[in-house]
Parts: structure tokens; C-alpha cells; sequence
């Protein structure tokens, strides 16, 4: 692999879009060459069109290059899409249309019946499906998605327990970061000191996103799961990681040795195809007390691993525990980027 | 009643301590005449002892009072406690046994036998328990104690409907106020921008306190109330409020309206017997999509009201919303304080 | 006086106009009848126009108010304004020039020539300013201001020093609260864990205002004081309340008795007058040695005071402190409201 | 150099000796191989000795190490030291008596006239000092000092100005992070939506050590630059990274292109020598007109840097910045590991 393949930021400005620039800066298989974001970013140099809120430089490169508008004409094929969800739903089916591949964090076509939403350690083998795309079969374009944020660490951490053993029913309560929001997003003084109980429609993207992610492909369209949850999203003062208290009922039982050794043995596609971007142990099991903790476990596998603590009875279901992931790396940037490369592993991309 | 009973402040520098001072000062019925601390306050001047940290000067009466050892001799015939829980083990049994009235705040003797643990909204019927107790027999003295700051905003929100529906299981998750810990308490490396998934001991006080407040006293025992419940336990960076996410299965089917009826009319002996520090409305429900907040809601009832909001069905059980408590007042130091009026109002104090 | 004066507030839904109409709920000489706001909000009853950030309630009879355009017909005399600086300075002189008493807290008009920037223990006596307004001369209409929140707490701890010593010079570092940048203000993202150096022009208007407050009415204009400032301002994680350390130079020596005797023992006109939300005493010394704080000391004086501590020797100057004020009562609301009460005991609302 | 250095690391399981263990995991030169701390902990595994609270994983030689007491006995030449102060001033004489090199980051030693305090780019010429020591002359054994955490950042800044223009008076407000108090250090109850205007002795040492840091090696001692300061130490709400607001005035005028080519001009010794710790730019000027801050700029330079930004003409002095540093990297752990190199390519370590 002796040249890169060239790939687009739509929605660049962003702060998912700045996560995509930061985290494909030492790619080695994609180069960004190409920025799109609103009309009123357009024509102008990367720095000046974007407030840049992350803590490592802005990519030389990048700095200079100028910013287009958000039409497909002149954007290479491959695109990773950061942009909201109402710009969404109109832009990312006019480049899927022009024959590009766009690979999204934005949840405005997750749900839709022929497309795939995708986390490679779990259902990898839903790409497929966007083989049933009009634009696929028309221009060779399509789109394909991952999750919401507060549904990838969750969905990660029941994949091997629902393999081994099933899981029936779940009850989650979030404690999001803010970064899940964008920027400017969160105002500081609804945050500080405070928690606020509602986040808009997250709590039916995390169970309706759930089952369609641990569902089966069944040729042309996906079974959902027959998994029930009851979801309590709220938002806290932190700026980085998604932490979620949860109880499961499993269709087997199980005992805790089982359940940790189906998290720690837990390795899928990325792993064996050593995926760039694949963590080398998606689940890692923390047996302190009191981890997971933001703070100090976000950046395990280099943020794209999800972290689980605290494994207990519960007094209604089988058991209790604590994920946390992080919600920008695994949650957004980060895993549209591993969706990228099991697509091109797989031949999707050339 | 011209005449205000004397009472006695035990860990009295503490945080607890510091909100019994500062309740009770315009109180009508109590008067603070003494203050026990450990020997190192012992002898000093309030002031010199003890750390204010509340935004509210120290009452001036109170400033100049010299700091007794904790040791009943002296010491006024009622007593707020607010030890914590190893030296109330050993401390609050001696001023029991030697005739004191030890309305307490500290875990110690929660769920011993013959010790009232009570909401006067909830149960206060449980009282004539302390008939029971071997010090009341032999010394008229005896201990009475409120539910942990977790555990009573999630039972006076779940007491009206236990009445008219029938609880039968209870998910909870909290986020906790670090208000919560005392002083010091949780260091700030561990909460700035951090959630800790772990409170020690706490998920098992919620359980079993809630069972047995919302249990009925038979003869001389309290036979604890049939629900199951499931508690995790989160600290957050907040100062003052707990946030519960709750999901309750009923026993009897009940619509929104009939559940918020339920709470919005929730009445009782103290506000029938007009105790001054009992809230006009014990439960208030907020209709707005993104409440109770903490730092929005922590005060309404003066503290003392338990505020719930986004009632909406549950998937797995029948109802899921969320619960507000101001853990220092209604939690700690104002629960002890409207026992200690109910005592008085029935004669238990005379 | 057995009437209250009707009052409207300009900017009725943003974070100063909801504390206007907080603070005003009560109030013994004011009554609000009339709410102005944007385009966007005429015509919606005020808790439908209006996020409302404080936590106490919306006064009810505020709470079904409808909510006007913000054109002076049909408003009250007697303006409250709390707009952005921007609408500010076109709409207030329109005010002004139907013959509104125009109070403002905006930052518009305080540095023009005829235009009174006051607090009224500092000077009062530059009120009859006012009449030089072509406002005033034609329709008896006319504009008053408050300085910026962060000049407020400043001006009051030295004027009484300017007075019986003479300041020369200043330095000032700010930590300010981000309730200072209004809702929704600052990102939670900018400020959660961090400080912002920068806030756009408060460096200039705190020493600019400054000059202008502690210098003198001579006939028909303000000379500015000869003071040298030199400001840094920062935003910090603090949800109210402005700190500031600074250092001074004096004129005359001063020992540290004289200095606190200077700060303790300053009264001025709105203390001789009664007027109703006067501190008692407007500058408070506190001895310990680590205040003042915003959580602890923000509500002295009911937020109208300004607390200075730490007194001590500087090496560059003569003494260094720290001061704090309220940002959003004594800076902003509560300003505009004691001005509104010395224009009344002198009868200029009549 | 194909064999390391053994070092050991005194005080390794407090704040900043987790720093030391994990600054040094992958160090070029030197090999953690030996930990004390107090005898609570002597025995121990570290891992169970301590709390870690870093981000990043404990090395896993580290973790299964014996933790030694603090005695020099079976202790390694080179000493990295992080005791408290108290513990440190009766502790390190004895290891430095005993013959080891002592390279410390407490105040204890720090201003006694025959001990190097060194920032390497700053006056690495100080070092030879340690030769008048009796510990030296006797044993060979001695103690160097690296600088508080708030006054490294400043002295940095500094130091190149001081050479080409001489600084005569420095006024600096500080905004220090909780992590600069060490584990547990400030309570939670004390920073959250808060600032604390006091750190004990911390405006000495800034003042006291800029001083003997900008001095001159004069044969056998070090005289103190000429520079007036004057210090406001003010602790806030943010994890890592110290920001100061600074006004200065030079001997001999400065345009503000000549401060910054000052500044970026700014190389020295350690970069000289290619010390594996010194970072490429010892001081890096940032243009943006909100910059430095402690969340986007603490890990410039590996947290090496300091980042100075807001260059602009002070009112009261000539020039007026804001200076930010990375607290227990460049402020503690790494100024140590840094000195260390230093001492090592000048033959002090062998």
C-alpha cells in the first residue's frame, strides 16, 4: 500500500469534523485532501473558516487548505461526514448519489432499512447491505453508518455477553460528557454544578440503534435483536467520556469469571484483520472498585476501547455494571474511521 | 410555647453539624445550647474549632459558645446528631443510656431493630418503636435516625404511589452531590471533569433502608415492605443536590395523570400537624421536559421538597423519571430536624 | 406611598432582565407591568418566550404577562433595560427620547459625555448630568447607567480609599464568572476544566469606567479621575461572582487599620436615604486569611456588598487584596435597581 | 551510552512520584530501580502501596516493585525526590550525606545559600554550586533544587527578556490547578464553582526564587537578580496547568516584535545538549487573541513549554501577558528529570 487513498471532510469545521483532521493526521491508509463544510466557510483557508478546539496543532496541511462548499463536485471519492443531522439528511444522499462512499457519524440515515449502522467488532457483517442501495446499484455510491455515542460503548459491551449467552433486557443510565453535544453546544451554566435529565431523542437512538447493531442480516434487511431496554440519558459536567450504570437479565445464566471472559476474550474482524484504527482488546474489564472514572480510563486503547467496571448481582436482573467509552474517539471520529477501514479491507473502497 | 427546648448539637463542627446550626437557628421550638465535638474542639470556641463552610455567617450566639467533649454530661435532655459513623457507633448508645433524646443523622443504628428509622411524611408511625429500646425502658432516653441523603428523596417520591398503587421493583441510578461525602471529603482531582461509578457502601443503604421505611410497624417490629430494588451509585461534580434516575413496576396499573395526582396531593402528619420545617408540598412534580435540575431545583420547599420530572413509560417496567433531593438539607440535617418536630408534637420530648 | 411606580423591563427575557424581574418581585417602591423584548418574543406570554434560568420561581403575575415589542408605546415611564449592547444603542435613545426614564445596565451609552454612569455610593452626585441629556430638555425623557460587572466591585472598594487617600495607581487581575457573559454565554467546552484569558473589551471599560466614576461633576461634565488601571480579565469555572486581585497605589500612607476603617465604616447616600435594596454596609472586610469566596461570600450584603480580604503590603505598590462582587446583583440588576431608587428619592421619576 | 542509570524515586506514591514513574518509564538514560516512602508503606507492592491517579497505566515492573522506606540504605546513587516539605527537609540531608544525588522537587532545600535552584535553559550555570556543599566535599553526595510550580512558568518567560532587556518589576496574579496541591489535596467542597484566593507560602516562593533563579553565580554563591514582584496566588477550578497574568516593566525599552523574537529566539542549554527532556522551544508565543489555555495548551511541548500569549502595552508598566505552564510536568516532575539530565551531560552523576 504504497500510495493513500484520499479522502474528504464533510462537515470539517465541526467538532467531530476536527476529531476526523486529528485523528487521520498519521493515517496509513487515508489523506485528508479535501474540507467541506457550510457556505459560510467556503473559500476560506481551514484556520480562519474553523475555531479549532482540540489540544494538538491543527495539521500543517490542513491549516492552509481551502474549505469547499458541501456539494460533491470536486470531493474525492471516499468522504467521512461530521455535519449535523437536519444538514445531514439533505447532503449526505446527493454525494451517495455522485458515486462517493460516505462514511457518517451524523444519525439522519442510521435507521434506514438499507443502511448499514456498523461497529466492526460487532456486526461487520452488515455491510452487505449496502449493496441494496439505489445509489450502490445506480453510481456505485452509498452510505454507511455508526452509532450515536452513548449507544457504541454500551452495544460493544453487550456483544460478546449477547453471543455466549443472549441478553434479554436492559436497563441503562447515562452520564454524558459534553463534548457529546458539539460546539458551541452545551451552554456553561446549564453544566456547572449541575446535571441536566434529558439529552433530545438520545434515549430512542440508544434503544432503537441497540438492536438493529446486535440484529442479524437476513439477505436485504436486518432482524433487530429481540432486546428491551429502558434508556435514562443525562448529561454531566464532563468533557470527555460517556458513563452508563447498567443491568442485564441473559437468556443463560452466567457467572462473573464467564462474563469477564467473554469481555477480555472478546476480538472480532478489526482484530484479525489488525485494522489500523482496531484496538488491540475492544472490552477491557477494570477490576478496581471504583473504575471505570472518565478522567482516568478514556484514553484506554487509545480511546477506542470501552472500559467496564464494577461487574455485581442485580437484585432484579442477572447483573450490574459501569461502561464507559469515549465519546468523540469511539463515539463518533474514531469509529466512522474503523468503519472506513474495514470497508476498504473488505474491497468496499476501490 | 413561650419557651423553646434546649437541645444539643453532637459533631457539631462537622459538615452535618454546621447545617443543624444553621436550620436551627430561627427555629421555634428548638434552641441550640450546647455543642459536642471530638477532644481535639473540645474546650475551644465554636469559631476556633470548626471550618465554616456554609454562605451564611455563623449565628453570633453560636460563635463564642465553647465546644464541649462528646460525652453526655451537660448535655441537653434532646440531641441532633451528626457523628459519623464509627464514633456514633460507640458514642450515640452512651447519651441514649444515660435518658438523651438522639435524633441522628449518622448510619450507625439505621437498620438496628428497635430503632425508628423514619420520614415523618412517609412513616411516621414507626415511632413507638422506640418504646422498645432498652434505654427507653430504663432511662426515658432513646435513638431515632433518618434514611441516607440517596435514599430519602427516591422513598417520599415512591411512598404515594407504595400506597396507592403498590411498588414492586424499583431500578435506580444516582448522581450524587459531593455535599454528600462531608468535609474534606472527595478530593477535586477525583471530580473535576471526572464521575466516580462508587460509593462506598451505598447501594446497599438504599436498598435496605427504602424496605424498611416503606415497611409496617406490627407490634415491635417493622416488617419491611416487599419491593425489589436495584441501586447504582455515582458521584458527581455538583455541590448540593441528588439526581435519581428511577424505572418502578406497580403492582396495580396506573395512568400518568393518576401517578402525578398521586405525588402532587401526597399529604401527611407533618404538614397536617403543621411541624415548622415540614414542606407545603412534599412532592412536586415539574412538567418541563428537562427538569429537576440541581441547580435549578435544589432549593424549591425551602429543601425539603423531593421534586420529580420526565414521567414517561418504561419499557421493561412500568414508569421511568427522575428524582431531585437537596442532600444536606432534606437529606441530612432538615430530615433530622422535622423527626425531631414530629417527637416533639407527640409527646415524645416532654 | 401607598402606590407603587409601574416599571418595564427592556430585554425581559434574557439572564439580567429575569434577574430584574426576580429582584423586583418584592419590590416596595417598583411594580413591573410592562415586558419588552425581541421581535421573536412579542406577543408570547413570558414563560413562553423565556427560558428562565433563576432558581426561584417566575413571579406569577410575570408569568402570564405577554411580552411587548421593543418600541416605547405603551410602556411605563420608568425603564428597566438590560439589552445587548448591540439592540441597546439603537433602541434605548428611542426610549429616552419619548420621554422614558431609561435605567440600563447596557454598556452602550455609559461612556458618552452626557450620559451619568452611576453607583450610588460612589457617585450619586453626578445624577444631574442627566439633564444636560437633549433627551431630558426636550421630553423630560433620559438614559442613567451602571458600570460593567467587573468595574462595580472594583470602583466601590476604592472609592472610599480615593477619598480619604487618593488612588494613583491600579493593577487588577480578574477571575470572572460566566454568568457575566449572559445565556447562553460561554460553551461549557471553553470553560469545564479551564480559564479563558481573554473577554472582548472588559480590559478597556474597567479603566475607562473606573475614571469615570471616581472622578467629578464639574457643572455640566464628568473629569475623570487621575487614576492609572492596568486590568487582565479572565473567565474561570465560577457559575456568579467576580474576583479580583489587585494591588494600589495611594497618594498618602496609609497603615492597614486605616485602610479597613476606611472600608468598614463607608456609608453614602443610598445608606442615608433608606434606599430599599442599600447594603448596610457596602464594603465588608473579611480577616480570614483565604477570603473572600464565590460560594461563600457572593450573597453578602444580599449580593449587594462588595468583600475585600486579604489585605497586605505590596512590593511594587502599597497594598494588595482581593475583592469580590456578585456579578449578576450588585453588577448588573441590583445596580440598575439602586439607581432607580436614588433617581426616585430625588425625585427624578416624578 | 548502552546502560542505564538506576535511579530511585523518593516519595513514589504521592502526586508527583507518579509523575516521576511514569515521566521515566521510557527515559534514555535513566531506570527506575529502587522506591521509597513512608514506612506506612515500606513492604508493599507499589500498586497496593498507592492510589495512582494518572491516566496512563503503571508500568508493570513498577507495579509489582517493593515499596523501601525512606532510608538511604540499598538506595540507588540518583535520587529523584517528591516528599512533602516537612518530611523532605529532615529526609533528604540524610541521602545526600549519605552520598547520593538528591534532585529534588520539594521547597524544603530550596533557598538555602549553597543549593542549586535550576531551570536548566534558565541558569544551568548555578549548578556548580552544589560543590560548596559539605554533603559533597565529604561524600560526594548533594541536593539540587528545581522551582515552585507557579514560578517556573514565569521564570521561563522571564529569562529571555532579563538577558536582552533586564526586568526591574513584575506583578503577577496566578490561576493555579488543583493538581499543583498534591493527593487528596483541596477538597472538591472547596473549588467546585469557586476560587480560592490563598495558597500558604506560595507568593514568597515565587517572589524569593524568581530572584535567586535570575541571579548570578559569583564565585561560591548566588546573587539575586534586582527585581521587585509582587505575587496574588489564586487556586481555581482546572485539572493541570498553572496560568498567570503578568505586567512588566525592563530597564530598556522593548518593541513587541523584539519580546516575541525574545521569546522564540529563547534556546539554551538543555536544547544545546539535546537533553531528552527539553523541549524543542522552551517558550512558544501563541497570536491568538484568547490564548494560552490550560485545556488546549498544557501539553505544548510535551507539557515542557510555556505558553505565553495577550502580548500587549500595560498602562502602569511597559508590557502586559498571560503565561501558562503545565503544573506537575514543567512545574514539578519534569523541571526534576530535566535537572537531572543536565547534571548527568556535565558529569555530575558518574
Amino acid at each position: 500500500m504504497n500510495k493513500k487513498i484520499p479522502v474528504g471532510i464533510l462537515g470539517a469545521t465541526g467538532a467531530v469534523g476536527q476529531r476526523f483532521i486529528q485523528l487521520l493526521e498519521q493515517h496509513p491508509w487515508f489523506e485528508v485532501t479535501w474540507l467541506g463544510a457550510s457556505d459560510r466557510s467556503a473559500g476560506k483557508p481551514y484556520t480562519e473558516a474553523c475555531k479549532w478546539r482540540l489540544n494538538t496543532p491543527v495539521p500543517e496541511k490542513i491549516a492552509r487548505m481551502l474549505v469547499n462548499g458541501a456539494v460533491p463536485e470536486g470531493a474525492p471519492k471516499v468522504i467521512f461526514a461530521a455535519l449535523d443531522s437536519a444538514a445531514a439528511k439533505e447532503i449526505e444522499p446527493k454525494f451517495a448519489a455522485a458515486g462517493h462512499a460516505v462514511i457518517t457519524n451524523s444519525s439522519a440515515l442510521r435507521m434506514m432499512e438499507d443502511v448499514p449502522l456498523v461497529i466492526p467488532e460487532v456486526n461487520g457483517d452488515h455491510l452487505p447491505l449496502l449493496k441494496t442501495q439505489k445509489w450502490y446499484q445506480e453510481t456505485g455510491g452509498f452510505a454507511v453508518t455508526n452509532p450515536n455515542c452513548s449507544a457504541i460503548g454500551l452495544v460493544m459491551v453487550l456483544a460478546p455477553l449477547h453471543r455466549r449467552f443472549g441478553v434479554e433486557k436492559v436497563f441503562v443510565s447515562t452520564m454524558q460528557a459534553v463534548s457529546g453535544a458539539g460546539y458551541p453546544g452545551v451552554p456553561s451554566l446549564d453544566i456547572l454544578g449541575n446535571v441536566i435529565p434529558y439529552i433530545a431523542n438520545e434515549e430512542q437512538k440508544m434503544e432503537e440503534e441497540t438492536r438493529k447493531l446486535l440484529g442479524s442480516l437476513n439477505g436485504t434487511s436486518v432482524v433487530p435483536a429481540e432486546i428491551t431496554l429502558s434508556a435514562h440519558c443525562n448529561r454531566v459536567a464532563v468533557e470527555d467520556g460517556h458513563m452508563e450504570s447498567v443491568s442485564l437479565k441473559l437468556h443463560q445464566p452466567a457467572q462473573a469469571e464467564e462474563i469477564i471472559a467473554a469481555w477480555s476474550e472478546f476480538r472480532c474482524l478489526p482484530q484479525k484483520l489488525k485494522l489500523p484504527y482496531a484496538p488491540e482488546q475492544p472490552v477491557i474489564y477494570d477490576p478496581a472498585p471504583d473504575r471505570p472514572q472518565p478522567r482516568l480510563d478514556i484514553n484506554r486503547g487509545a480511546g477506542m476501547s470501552a472500559v467496564v467496571g464494577r461487574l455485581r448481582p442485580c437484585n432484579l436482573f442477572d447483573w450490574r455494571f459501569t461502561v464507559l467509552s469515549h465519546n468523540t474517539i469511539r463515539g463518533a471520529a474514531g469509529a466512522a474511521i474503523l468503519n472506513g477501514e474495514l470497508l476498504k479491507a473488505q474491497g468496499y473502497l476501490s
